[in-house]
Formats: C-alpha cells, structure tokens, sequence
C-alpha cells in the first residue's frame, strides 16, 4: 500500500504548552477556549459552518518534521494508570498510534476569517491542524445501545475542569 | 509547516465498488456489513476493542498514489443538489478536501485476527484505513444543545436503507 500524503493547513491556539499539563480529552476541560488559525487560503472553506455548534478537530499529534516510529501495540492508557492494565492501541483515545491523528470535538463559539475560536481543549498549543469537520448528530451519534469499552468503568460520573479564556 | 507522513494501516472491504452507488455516510447504510483488513502486524493493536459497540474509522478517500489536488473551497454537497447551494468544505462532510481523510462511524460486529467485521458502510471497496478508534460516549457526544447547521433541514425524517451482508 502506498502511504498517502498530507499537509498541514494550520494550527491550533491553547493555554497548553507542556503535554503534562494538556487534557486528554476536550470532554474533561469543557470551558478552556482555543482556536484554530487556519492558513489563509482557507477562510473561504469555512462558510457555513457558523450554522453549526460543534465541530470535529483533526490535527497531528506528533512532531511533523519527525518520522512516526512504529508505536507500542498495547499501552496503559493514562486513565488506567493507576490501576495499569495494558490495551490495544485502537481501543484507546491515546496519541501513540501508527498514525497520531487527533480527533477531537469542540464547541465552536466565533468563526471570523480564517479563525475559529472554540470551547473545549485538549490540544498543545501548536498542533497542526489537518482537517475541520462539522458535528451532525445523525452521523454521530450511534444508533441503540452504546458501550464504550473499559472507558465506561473509569468515566463513571465524569471529570470536568474549568480553564480559562485564551484567543481573546 | 511541514507537512506529516502518513501510513496505510490496512483497507475497508465493502459491497460497494462504484464511488456513485456509495452511501454519503454509514448513518445512511447502517445494515450493511464491510471489514477492515489489517495489516497483520497490527492485530495486537485491537485487544480490548471488542468491549466497544461503535468505532470511529479514520480512511484516506482519494488515491494514495495521487497528489492531492487542492480542492474548490465552496462546493454544492450531494445533499443539496436538488436546491444547490455552494457551502464552504469545512461546513460539510464530502470528501473533496485538502487532507480527503474520511470519518465513519461504525457498529462492531466482531474482531477476529486482524480482521473487523462491522456494520454502516459508507466506504468504497478497498478504501485506505488510517486509524481505528473506539467510540466513547463520554467523549463523543456534545453536551447541552447541537445544532447541525444545514443538515438539521436535509435530514430531518433521516434515510435509512437496507444492505446486503459482506465479508461472510
């Protein structure tokens, strides 16, 4: 199989600077803001998308000058530390993968040229960012009953954080 | 920036071999029955999927031996041809897009090896496969109100349709 190729088409904006400090997920820090600075060229692809609350963010989450070395297959999730058990990669959220692609759900708060300023971090700032997509709840949100592996175990009652307001 | 290398991780199997006799989203063929082949050095990658019902698969839906051409920034989606109106990519969900990466949302069937049978088929046969993730709600599902901008008027009703099984 040929490997395809990619390019970056801009970068997201976050009070994270230190992987230690970021959320794993923008579910866990709900109120932080970021933006996506898309480049330039871009600013006509949003149109539209202001009729959305929320969007899907897919970025990079790995040094793009790096090759991605071939991860772990199995991992202990940062959720399942303190209690570590190893699992497969594709049943985890975790960035090491064969292709560190983040996939991330935010609330889109303002949208002005090439800029989207959202609500919902779990990004360093400085991730490149590959693509934006809309949230549409009829493509997104499975139909029947959901489980949601050994994620249901550990995120029961949730874990929210406030952050605060950056991009402004 | 520098633009990331990406891997082919595997392909989809799927009935469908025409790009026009395709579902637009799974949401739209969720009885339909595909798999993804792995590459098999990947299988130990997927223990611990098998507690999930969905994933989400990450695909490549151009050819990987083909540069990407830079897309139209406004185009008329598939959903909108019988009243076109032209809508920025990053508002809709079409695979015409810098970085044509493809986000299905699937049920898992059944893991076997380096095989996963699922249902909601949206993909072509032998579409390029990126990243397999785990769907969690806690993470997956917006909080407070959603609204999906130009689909909340399409798809209102929604379409469902009936497949034939694959990959048995």
């Amino acid at each position: 199989m040929t490997n395809p190729p990619l390019r970056a088409i801009g970068v997201v904006r976050t009070p994270y600077t230190q992987r230690a400090d970021t959320p794993l997920q923008s579910a866990f820090d709900r109120a932080t803001v970021g933006c996506v600075d898309l480049d330039p060229r871009y600013a006509d692809a949003l149109d539209g998308l202001d009729g959305f609350t929320h969007a899907w963010l897919l970025t990079w989450l790995a040094d793009a000058d790096a090759p991605v070395v071939e991860p772990e297959l199995r991992q202990v999730p940062l959720l399942l530390r303190d209690a570590p058990q190893l699992m497969g990669i594709f049943a985890t959220r975790g960035p090491r993968r064969p292709n560190p692609i983040g996939l991330s759900l935010v609330r889109l708060l303002d949208i002005a040229g090439h800029t989207i300023r959202f609500a919902g971090v779990d990004l360093l700032d400085g991730t490149i960012v590959l693509d934006v997509k809309p949230y549409v709840s009829y493509f997104d949100v499975p139909k029947g009953t959901v489980r949601s592996g050994w994620f249901d175990d550990r995120l029961r009652g949730g874990d929210t954080r406030q952050g605060a307001e950056q991009c402004e």
